[in-house]
């Protein structure tokens, strides 16, 4: 029996049109875009319809979309290029604490470097408050980067509302989109966002392959120095197929998106209410509305998450316990401890990712399958009392 | 007819072997390596497969090779961050005036922050002095960063002994790799490098993917930071199908290395003294003898270098007038004035860069229909004076 994979914050199976679409760029339009002669010229014509995509999924211009290598180059980029970029108007960034590696490790390297860095935090349900966004700042914030959408719990953050304050104190203002475009609608001019990350395979787009959006005129320096590429701003000779792939993946993912959210959504909650009603002791971590579509985040008393994942695997169930990105040593996800998880429940989540390709039946197995696996190991469990 | 393919400089034909070891790895095995289920299972044991064959290609141990995004991306990790994880001993940096643009503007971007930047020159072959070097190095100096091959031209340095004076002074040494790996014998031992790039793309691999060899225990910090990918040295979800296709590409290259050595030696020498004698006021840049295989960099009084490119590229020869990472404004190559090339000279060159799957007919074809393409052009030129 095929394996259900329910694992799509992990990474998105590659959708065949979009490998279609890569695939002579591998053996046969292997130029150089950058060359003059005509084996660049293909090449360099396919970069630009890719470019020409990805800024139509997420309402920017082309020239305002700068291809990197994934979501946490696209991160680094944003947050030192702007720290950077920014230094005559301060050394001062305001991260949060629900926000992804990439961007917390990002302000720890720039900490290290002279800069200081606030981190706000997150309600029970993982929303960011703005008002303590916009008392963050200072006369000295450079940048300000808030996630799209709270990381491993799926809670969607109100972006619109925290740019709001963000302008009046003329910092820049980056958001990770990286679990949420290609999947919820996001428009940079809605938003109003100075420069914004997104990741081809979150939405069935190929490995090795992201996008910053940055504002023009907004001053970012690159995190890759080097050649004339992307406008002098990310060095590297372009992978080419990769860029094709990211720039399928978005003009599919704008033309389904309806679709597949709508469906996505039914999943979810035929899925995290299923589970909430057939498991005992059972917490649904992040807003139960406004998250995204695909997210299904539970802690489950007295097991521990990677046991679950092993059991549910071992039924051919492919989920996850937190990210892919956080450290095995590293038990406890930062996000619950920034929303207030008990700590004995942080360590014992399951996050189920449901993609568009998920099916009724696949989350039905899921209902069948996952309560006996939970009351099974909790009857080994010595911290678990009936 | 097909084009004659001459510029291997700024990348090689994907090998088919190479692009059929990837493919499993887009439809079929597409998950994350750090997912613990099952579909993490294979992508992780291929990227380690692959992290093997690239560190015997080159000597290291696998666990000193450090996946990246591109040539430049290596170059950048490895500059900037031996200088940030060398803050304690100072804030000097040596590079060399012919190095890629990556390295010298990885050391501008450290220039801006407060590090200070010698740049040591070269001969007229394009030779870096070892002397040269260990003179330039001082108390505070982190890291000294010397291209393995002087850019464009070609010529290969005296990289074991220019780091043999390094350690002496206590310095990290980087060498950027990225045209010499996979083509000549490079070993890091031998070299008594700390940090070596290379990129798949020069050697017949993919594009989207390269390599930083790090020497265990030397202190060089993240560019790319966040997750637990690369033991925590560069975040982002791995690259599988590019990581495999880095590793064949790799396994072939130091199998066929001598034979493709000899060939395409054989192939440069002639197309260099074929034009050498059918060409008059021609001049060779680089040494004659200690250059890369494929190199055959000239040239041309009082024709434009990007005139000549058009007038290949018409009659199929796709070749190029200099990095393909230069900005098509900045005229002169910055290597060509370092090895005090006449300015004019410098704006009259062709690089043809020729590979193993060259063949004698196509060297002869470009010795028939160059020449000829020179005359007229010159027949034009008011600089030209028989």
């Amino acid at each position: 029996m095929a394996n259900i994979y329910m694992d799509n914050a992990a990474g998105t199976r590659l959708h065949e049109e979009v490998f279609e679409e890569m695939t002579p760029f591998f053996l046969k339009e292997f130029g150089n875009p950058s060359s003059i002669h005509n084996a660049g010229v293909e090449p360099r014509a396919a970069v630009e319809l890719a470019r020409e995509r990805v800024a139509d999924l997420i309402g920017a211009r082309p020239k305002e979309i700068y291809f990197t290598s994934c979501g946490s180059e696209s991160n680094n980029f944003a947050i030192k290029g702007a720290a950077w970029g920014g230094e005559k108007k301060g050394r001062h960034i305001v991260v949060s604490e629900i926000d992804h590696q990439s961007v917390l490790y990002s302000a720890r390297a720039l900490n290290r470097l002279g800069w200081e860095v606030t981190a706000v935090g997150a309600d029970n349900n993982g929303f960011i408050d703005p008002e303590e966004v916009s008392a963050a700042i200072r006369e000295d914030t450079v940048i300000v980067s808030i996630t799209h959408a709270a990381n491993e719990i799926g809670t969607i953050e109100p972006i619109k509302e925290i740019t709001a304050g963000v302008k009046e104190k003329g910092s820049l203002f980056h958001t990770d989109a990286i679990q949420a475009a290609g999947i919820i609608p996001v428009n940079v001019e809605e938003l109003g966002v100075d420069a914004l990350s997104l990741s081809a395979n979150s939405f069935y787009g190929p490995k090795g392959v992201a996008a910053l959006y940055i504002r023009e005129g907004a001053r970012v320096f690159s995190l890759i120095d080097g050649g004339i590429q992307e406008r002098g701003r990310r060095a590297g000779t372009e992978n080419v197929p990769a860029i094709v792939g990211l720039g399928k993946a978005a003009e599919i993912a704008k033309r389904d998106m309806d679709s597949r959210f709508e469906s996505t959504t039914i999943l979810r909650d035929r899925l995290m209410n299923g589970l909430d009603s057939s498991i005992p002791k059972l917490q649904v971590n992040g807003d139960r509305r406004t998250r995204l579509p695909g997210n299904v985040h539970v802690s489950i008393e007295a097991v521990e998450g990677e046991t679950m994942i092993y059991g549910l695997a071992g039924e051919g169930i492919l989920a996850a316990s937190g990210s892919s990105c956080a450290d095995k040593a590293l038990k406890s996800s930062h996000v619950l401890k920034a929303i207030g998880c008990d700590p004995a429940l942080a360590n014992a989540s399951v996050l189920f990712s449901l993609g568009f390709d998920n099916t009724e039946s696949e989350v039905d197995r899921v209902l069948e399958v996952f309560p006996p696996i939970v009351k099974r190991f909790r009857s080994m469990s010595p911290l678990w009392k009936e």
